[in-house]
């Protein structure tokens, strides 16, 4: 799983930095999904290292524009390119109608399935290798925070220790590639447990934005691999962020400190904090590490393997 | 007037070129009119020399997405930059749904007023220094070509020949300046049209997309200083041109012959035209100028300041 940060500014896009889009890369099986998709965001794909075709899923936190106002143009342009698959869309009550009307407004036609899902607390996609849930977030208008979590996979067969055990090669490691207990012509017996490596642990990732510091994240967020959290403020701007909803750099370091996340990266900088304003952006940084020190700050572009966390013993 | 275009790529964005807008930057009353406005129209704005402050209207000529999709986002962001005037928006119907569905939807609110009015074929804006008037041209969905015309100005004041005449400075020069009849003390009379300089013409710039060939964007561009006029296809992919309801290179040129405009700009080309591929981008300008020779080829910010055409004595 590899994180690419596509928009990393609140509201309005700057010179470097775009309005919201995050993709999660999911090499195993040739997929980009995207967490939000404001304007601009397939000019961004095009200047990315991701295949627009690959784009299978994509999961909206909210109707404001900034997070939005990229959907049906990324839509169309995929259905120009043309991507055949299907892609899913999934988000708050009001993306369904959002999608269908502006799409019949502006004739926009698909050449691919676009369904629309509305989602609500809990588990809103699960697969044999993926499950994806969310949870509601505290803002202006209904927002929901996603997780993403892989799940273990069996670890690998020993084919070295088999041959050792002399096992004859064929069907028999088949089995015990399975895990199933097997009986050799001679009577000795081998149970396929013992002929698999550690089992690989899934990860998990967090999106959490737009919301002031909220305890349903730090539910949804507990012990993720990475969490990524929206700090639009400064501290010293709490006021603001109290007023519009949004968090400070400071409350989602708590988030991520109370979930016990492995990773925190900030992402959605309002601005006003600009190189050679009063505060620069890089105050940010040392803010949510002087809560949460294993924090990072997103930049438009920046991209990141995934990291399996041990979380620590209790 | 000055033109800067800041998209010219048809129906998707490309790594160098936007999709559909023009700035009309008007210096004498310090402001911008937008003609369309697809989606990424404020990150071009950022990174051009426009003011986005300074944009009064923006004129979409239909409501494909290519044209429209960034409109919304424009709005809001001109909101949130302390924008206090009002952006009137004009286009076809549907357009004022659009706008306000979708803001609806979005929750996006603008702290200054949006009114969007439905053109029809005619003038639809007029004050004392421009007009602008439409023309309905012929695509897959209602769309209207714009032609701006700045009016005639009547040449400035003499002073010198005034002064030379012996006409005392002070309130005469004024009634002169208005062109009206003097007497002076002594009995001499004096015309006001005598000392003015030769009358400045207004100039007319017509904005035609899209479109596949039609008489009425002939009609509507009848001696513009400047036509700018799509062309997605060559001669060689006529019949994609056909099917769509766009123009070839040709069929721009041949409106400009018709219409005997000052000079052509062809815009809006499919991106199948890229530099290396079977037919490259400059076959677009070659085909126009082998039909109509004064013609350019936009690319994303090039700005012109629109010339006075003479056109030939009939």
């Amino acid at each position: 799983m590899q994180i690419t940060f596509l928009g990393t500014s609140a509201g309005v896009p700057t010179r470097s930095r775009n309005v919201s889009c995050v993709a999660l890369r999911l090499p195993q099986r040739g997929e980009v999904w995207l967490f939000d998709c404001g304007e601009g965001t397939q000019h961004q794909l095009l200047r990315s290292q991701l295949n627009i075709s690959q784009i299978t899923r994509i999961f909206i936190t909210h109707l404001h524009g900034d997070h939005l106002f990229g959907l049906l143009g990324l839509l169309a342009t995929c259905g120009m390119s043309g991507h055949s698959q299907g892609i899913e869309v999934y988000g708050p009550r009001g993306l369904e109608q959002y999608v269908r009307e502006c799409g019949e407004l502006t004739q926009t036609r698909y050449s691919y399935p676009v369904p629309v899902r509305t989602v609500e607390a809990g588990e809103i996609f699960e697969d044999g290798e993926f499950s994806v849930s969310c949870a509601p977030l505290k803002h202006r208008l209904p927002s929901f925070a996603y997780r993403v979590t892989e799940k273990d996979r069996p670890g690998s067969f020993d084919l070295e220790k088999a041959r050792a055990a002399g096992i004859p090669a064929g069907p028999l490691y088949g089995r015990l590639k399975r895990g199933e207990r097997v009986t050799l012509p001679d009577g000795r017996k081998f149970d396929g447990a013992d002929f698999s490596g550690p089992t690989e642990t899934g990860r998990s990732v967090v999106y959490c934005t737009d919301t002031i510091y909220c305890q349903s994240a730090v539910e949804l967020a507990r012990g993720a691999d990475v969490l990524i959290h929206e700090a639009t403020f400064t501290r010293d701007d709490e006021h603001l962020a109290q007023r519009s909803l949004h968090s400070t750099a400071a409350m989602a370091a708590r988030v991520a400190v109370e979930a016990g996340a492995g990773q925190l990266i900030i992402t959605h900088f309002s601005p006003r904090y600009a190189e050679g304003n009063a505060i620069e952006p890089g105050e940010l940084l040392r803010e949510a590490r002087s809560v949460f020190p294993r924090t990072e700050m997103a930049r438009d572009f920046m991209s990141i393997e995934v990291p399996r966390h041990q979380p620590p013993e209790s």
